[in-house]
């Protein structure tokens, strides 16, 4: 098995900063290379490596890690060098879906990531694919030097991963939002509810969420429903409607 | 102002128990009643006092504490003597509908209780209202013994705030289930979310949730959107279009 021990870092998002902070002093970090340049040197100097104006700039090394959006990731792979081992960051792109296959892989953290907050990578699951053993096994090890819980998993499982992803992270906040827009049409603070929003989530680390859930709606409380349904409108109250409906329907069966 | 030195409670359930055990060796609790003599028993066991079998036994104090479902609250507050001042610990049980409001006030924590779990009181909020300023501020005071955020409220504030709680607490814990439910009908375990979720919860610690929003809705990535949806079915599947469509709005505005 090759060990992986240079990477260049093209992307210079929340992902290629966190990655390429965690790689930095583990592996040799030999260039960035984003469409922005600005944003390259910004992260070419945290890292302490060369910004590439332009991608055929990109500096070769035991692997290429690509951090770009979904949209861009077959384009930026096939105009790279045929020789260089290439591993892209996302949940959804299917490995079959690319032009180039050879020499090509996924080390997908699944984690949500700002560029303002640090986040410990060390418990962020690292789902990881490759078209040959030996690159998933390099990709194995090299997400290992910064999780604890690295997994071989396919394009579909990624997929459905990322889906349970939306509803866990991006849905959730969402649901805060509301309640947040809601309070502050009613001139309350939503940072009331902040030790709340801590505990539920407490409570999935040793609960499921079936036996976790509360409320009017597993409760079967009409009367409550009812009075909620009415202090809202509109798209809120649709979604209070849909929601407590899938709660109901869940404890019904 | 009279200081509250000693409480009976009525009801024997989790916001009992967690107000009982906090209430121990700050006042003197007397007694206890609930309509299952059993759990009386366990919880009077809890407190050292006195488990009534009859509410007709229970022994007055400076304040009684109202902790049973929202249906019984009012029967219970009727048949209590005229000469006891009592509070009662619900969202959503308006002042106003109570047959009985003299002497009467609320004490309503903000937060999730389960049997099983300890929860720090001192950052939750209490949420007091009373018919008159007395015992409002006996309340607040009484309160104050167990939080450090103590918040005079009336019945609508509470009812909002209520109806908010249920879309940071139930519908984010209902979110976490359809993700669960939907991984597991691929072999796969929604564990492998929870870094994601807290960190999704420790953002909203210095973000509102309108800027930590992140996900294909926010950035509208119609590609994306579609195969998520034609990967779910039924109510699993209208929930993500309309909570999809719920974010698109937000970000249009």
């Amino acid at each position: 098995m090759n060990v992986i021990k240079s990477i260049s870092i093209i992307g210079a998002g929340n992902l290629a900063h966190h990655l390429g902070k965690a790689f930095a002093g583990r592996i040799k970090i030999y260039s960035v290379y984003s469409r922005t340049h600005a944003k390259t040197q910004v992260l070419a100097k945290k890292l302490d490596c060369f910004a590439a104006e332009k991608l055929e700039q990109i500096i070769p090394a035991d692997l290429i890690l690509v951090c770009v959006n979904d949209d861009s990731i077959n384009h930026i792979i096939s105009t790279l060098p045929k020789s260089q081992k290439i591993a892209y960051t996302s949940g959804a792109v299917e490995l079959e879906t690319l032009n180039r296959q050879v020499d090509v892989g996924v080390l997908y953290p699944l984690q949500t990531f700002s560029l303002d907050k640090s986040v410990d990578l060390s418990n962020v699951p690292f789902f990881i694919e490759a078209g040959n053993e030996e690159l998933s096994q390099s990709l194995f090890n090299l997400a290992g030097m910064l999780s604890e819980k690295v997994v071989y998993a396919n394009s579909a499982d990624r997929k459905n991963l990322h889906v349970a992803a939306v509803f866990v992270n991006n849905f959730s906040n969402h649901m805060v939002h509301i309640a947040d827009d809601f309070l502050k049409s009613k001139n309350l603070e939503w940072t009331y509810l902040l030790p709340l929003l801590s505990e539920t989530v407490e409570k999935l680390e040793y609960s499921s969420p079936f036996d976790a859930q509360t409320g009017p709606g597993r409760r079967g409380d009409e009367k409550t429903l009812n009075e909620h349904s009415e202090m809202l409108s509109g798209i809120q109250k649709k979604l209070y409607q849909l929601i407590t409906k899938s709660i109901q329907t869940t404890y019904k069966k």
